[in-house]
């Protein structure tokens, strides 16, 4: 259990670390073009987690999302200890790896986003990106499970772009991002909102490809 | 059946939902320059498409066009019944994936596009395209089919540059674009001359890799 | 044989329209910043030879090259006449691929690029982007064939940024793109060097990694 | 051995071709803007390293990185004298690379680095990028050794990204990369400091995935 728990721990840094140093990279490269600037952090995250998802796999799953975590849980292939388990390591793990962003990047290690990502629309979209996370997840996890590690860099390479909120998509994600004041940031006030629309996009995709994959009826 | 009418109608609006929005995200960030809006429209799309071929595709066929409906159609490969009721879901689906984008964006849910495409070269590009497409579903189908999922992406990943129409190559989606003012938008009046060009493409596809592939001779 | 030649004449008229195509574009969107009309051009021929190679490639093996034909030969993998009918096929196939692209993107369908490409470093610099080329070919067909076409759109695309010339590595390619006064195109008069670099790229090519494959040694 | 010695020396001559071509294409082309110049040499060598360990590795391994060789002798996978052949063939490689890309971009062979590339988070930042690429090849190794290849060339493309020193995260990378005063660079003054980050990472991931992976227990 220490390995697993140690597993998600360090990926979930690692994928912060990716997340944040990409992102202020692209930024203090870009100068002011935020599209170049998300292509650079869009191509890092989408391959980081590809890796990321490969060697930690094995081990512990690669959640690295509490979200996903939730929805193994929904769906009785998680236990609620081991639930509990991987979110505080996934929280720890996320702080920590903004914080190596930091050190790497010569930034005070400890900062607070001024960032505000509101309104409705953001939530909304919060809520469409786990949505279709989760269905990634699931959806390739039952017809072709080795491909699982791809399949989930290439929607957040897509849902970077395609939700207006860039899909954080994952809880833990959105707390440690508030503690970074640069490009990957988030404002502590638009936190809940995020979370919100994360986890009813993750309820909304239990239950759907549930029904659409026929997991209801055993056969 | 109904969940194959699901399917249908959930990936082709998750498509258009990352089409258009990737395309509004690329145009509000990249101060101008289009060819760096369509990168990202382009890298959002291909990896987008790869993801839901893959999700969708154990339970539809994920066909999300009409064009490609129609050459299973033509090859026998669908009855016409299944066919209608595809090509029903891939339309609502359409246009419910365009609103999401809208609602993701804050724009106003219910427009209609200004941006006319016309003339002779882009009714050609769109019949090229589609011919492409429906040579790459069925080139890579017979030989290596769980290939084709990535053979797709990386298709529209090309064809979003290499044809002067940046690829639409599917009637719904042409259809559901007419109903965006954003990048990704085309007016209703230039609608029948790339559905047009589409069916030419479609058409000319089947009969040519029929006869490359020797499928019209059995053994 | 008729059905490989049509494959070859068909493949290459399709990578042509895709590399003409895209540099078309990618000129015409990126307001003159050159690095990103590269990029565009550069992803669409990565994915669109990836694609090609695996439609056209079980019917001819995909060759679309004369330097790839002139070295399955000099390794007596191919037979003296499928290897001018194959050749005379690129030929015809890349002509009519560049007049395609003209014709989608409403070009004059007639042009002579005046695009000087010179000097010594350009003809090494074709030289070693063959070299590469042919020992990706016969690198991963030895070893893991099911790769072959994926790496050889990833050579194309490394091989376009990392040598001087953006890597022609194929003579066809390079006559059938000084018809093109686009931004793709290379002046007639450097085509010679550029064929000359290409056919020493092959024969370097063909000896050095016969020797470290040790083919050279039966068992 | 001696082919096992030659594939580490031209793959990594290969390597540095790719890594300081791409730079100074991407560097002439950009107009001034580093982030562009800075995609286009990630997505060549992330490409470039796929092709490279797939034409090599079944030959020597295609370690092409003096770090990796390390690693594999601390696991007691490899011997001491073909560690110091391998490294040896790596740095013989590398310098020779850098010429190739000079002479490709008709710049002058022989130059030394200006760029000072300095400071505790520099070298932090190599720590981690070369703890990253131990973890990503021991950890693909174990499971599914066949993605190693593309593994190691998705993670060096994040790394780009997400190290603030661009992840060289290879001795002999560091060292020939300091002949170069291209965009490429590292001044010869901040070399080791880069390879203090790059063998302090090495040893770091050894013990960390041996650990992670339960390779101290046998079963």
């Amino acid at each position: 259990m220490i390995r697993r728990i140690a597993a998600e721990c360090v990926g979930t840094a690692f994928l912060l670390a990716v997340v944040v140093g990409s992102g202020i990279m692209g930024d203090r490269l870009a100068a002011g073009n935020d599209a170049i600037a998300l292509l650079g952090n869009t191509i890092a995250t989408g391959a980081g987690l590809v890796v990321l998802i490969h060697i930690f796999g094995p081990v512990s799953g690669a959640h690295f999302n509490p979200a996903v975590t939730l929805a193994f849980l929904l769906r009785g292939e998680a236990d609620r200890r081991t639930a509990i388990s991987y979110v505080a390591a996934q929280l720890v793990g996320a702080v920590l790896g903004v914080w190596a962003a930091h050190a790497m990047f010569a930034e005070p290690i400890i900062q607070v986003s001024a960032r505000l990502r509101d309104g409705p629309s953001q939530g909304f979209a919060e809520c469409v990106a786990t949505f279709g996370l989760i269905g990634t997840i699931f959806g390739t996890h039952r017809s072709r499970p080795e491909f699982t590690p791809v399949a989930v860099g290439l929607y957040i390479t897509a849902a970077y772009w395609f939700t207006a909120s860039t899909s954080f998509a994952n809880p833990a994600v959105t707390i440690a991002r508030s503690l970074s004041d640069t490009f990957a940031g988030i404002a502590p006030a638009s936190v809940p909102l995020f979370i919100a629309g994360q986890i009813v996009g993750t309820f909304a995709a239990v239950g759907f490809f549930a029904w659409l994959f026929r997991e209801d009826c055993p056969q």
